[in-house]
């Protein structure tokens, strides 16, 4: 499955990204008034199928990345709240696509709109949607940011053929599955929180340094993610648990269960994701390869990495709330069980 | 099918198309440089599909309205070009996904590139030239021709969007009928001519008589191309006669036709567009409905009101020979066999 990088509520309190949510709580009420206004038209379809994602309980992690960053750079005025929206539109379109590419029933605990309203429909509105976000940005006057952005979706959409190209192959290495995760997800982290400070004017280290903790971040998320489709909970997920393994995904929890498995192991493997030949009990048996063989420690071990990475490159953030916040936020990110 | 407004050459010697061609034969070389080096991405899956569709005979109507508008209005440096690459990109784009979503089988005479790749890296790669599109015209560094592609962009969605929906509906009327053509296929037409005399810094008239012309002949444009999906030749199209007939899209020439049919040409409607029910015969019967209702001499006859409507705009343009070149284009797109 691709990321959604969004944490559904639990009863059990507020989480880190909550806490960050709390320190840009007015721009985040702007950003959502913007959302939901921007995403109209008179073609009644297109906002009904919009919304039936955009108020699915998100928890709208990249704007929070944008709003984060812009507050810790001093932004004023509104443009900071139309990229925070812009960049969710975005990643809504990639969702709306990722879901007719891999046939997905689940979204966020409801059924995708693929299923709901047919392919035609979730293609179409996509290209809206992404349209509607380079309406946006072009709105906020900031023809750098609009870069930023526009290079990152070219990025995106690399990430997802290269993804496309390495299923079913058991060959795929550790290093181009960690380009694909750059690619496809951890490129928008990045964008989004670059684009957040570039937009409130901060300096070219400070841009940067905003830059390479959310696209450590991202890989650190994704890598959690791809834990999560062999352990997760499916009602905590709001997701299928498996679908990475019935879309014959080769992610990394697959890559380091294969590198470590016996020669019946290796025959399941190639089975089920070379052949794609899959059949009753195949899941749990996969299940428990990839945990047996300690792949998902491992996974996690490199996830901590990264999300290592990613508050190292903090350091010069001069707001020390949200600065703390980013940090709890990473370190939750890798420590999350859904 | 929706348009593609690429014009095959035919043995019979230079169209009009062809002369405006030659009037800024060196940008357009310049533009082709620009898109196929543009189109480049390491991972190969994308240029190769890209490349399937791109080189595949297009007349490049949309960056010719582009370079010849800047060229009327005294472009120079290298702004229109990256605009004229760009505005083809997101007509690519458009194509990919219209092939997907309508499951064409042919476009430009050649096998559509869902069917020798599927619909997968069809999404995908679209999702890519559109985004490279919005980097080529960050590159201009004019944010006002990037908002007028963006809004267009999510105006051709709309259209999209509205066209799915008029699908097996006789109710659709003329006016509804016009709003999806507008949308869907002028939209495009009209901001690649507008872009290209705003970005040469043309007056706010000259902007919008570049709007006005290119609108009204994507309007009809793609009126002249719905009367060839009940007319034309296929081997001269490139493309299947019926398309729109077998996707029981509701065009004018159907439009016109039932508002004239009997009651049992009323019956063939019906059980053929609205019901979706047909079988060997029916499209011979449709076509002959059509031509004998006289459908597609009063199609083409609203199709000569929009061309004259933008012929009427171009009064105000200063180059006589690009002004005299647009107008010929537009007499031709009425008049076109193919």
């Amino acid at each position: 499955m691709t990321i959604t990088a969004e944490i559904p509520k639990t009863g059990t309190g507020a989480t880190p990204i909550d806490r960050l949510h709390a320190l840009v709580a007015a721009d985040m009420a702007e950003t959502e008034r913007m959302i939901h206004g921007r995403m109209g038209s008179a073609v009644s379809l297109i906002p009904d199928l919009a919304k039936h994602l955009v108020d699915s309980g998100g928890k709208r992690l990249r704007p929070l990345l944008t709003l984060a960053a812009a507050k810790a750079c001093g932004a004023s005025g509104g443009a900071h709240i139309k990229l925070a929206a812009a960049v969710e539109f975005v990643h809504t379109a990639t969702l709306l696509h990722d879901d007719v590419v891999d046939a997905s029933a689940l979204r966020r605990g409801k059924l995708a709109a693929n299923i709901v309203w047919g392919n035609k429909p979730s293609i179409l509105v996509g290209d809206f949607l992404f349209s509607r976000a380079f309406e946006l940005m072009v709105e906020t006057g900031d023809i750098g940011v609009l870069g930023i952005i526009a290079r990152a979706s070219s990025v995106i959409a690399e990430g997802e053929v290269m993804q496309l190209k390495s299923a079913n192959n058991l060959a795929t290495t550790e290093e181009h599955y960690l380009k694909v995760v750059s690619a496809k997800t951890a490129a928008l982290f990045a964008a989004s929180a670059e684009a957040g400070a570039a937009v409130a004017g901060a300096s070219a280290s400070l841009v940067s340094a905003f830059h390479d903790y959310a696209h450590n971040l991202g890989i650190a998320f994704q890598l959690v993610d791809d834990t999560l489709d062999y352990s997760g909970r499916e009602a905590q997920m709001g997701k299928s648990v498996g679908d990475d393994f019935r879309e014959a995904k080769v992610t990394l929890p697959v890559i380091l269960a294969y590198a470590r498995a016996d020669e019946e192991a290796r025959r399941f493997w190639s089975r089920t994701i070379e052949a794609g030949t899959q059949g009753d009990g195949d899941l749990a048996r996969a299940i428990a390869h990839v945990q047996d063989s300690g792949a998902i420690r491992e996974t996690r071990r490199r996830a901590q990495h990264y999300a290592d990475v990613a508050c190292a490159s903090l350091r010069k953030v001069p707001n020390a709330e949200i600065r703390g916040a980013l940090i709890d936020v990473a370190e939750f990110c890798v420590s999350r069980g859904y």
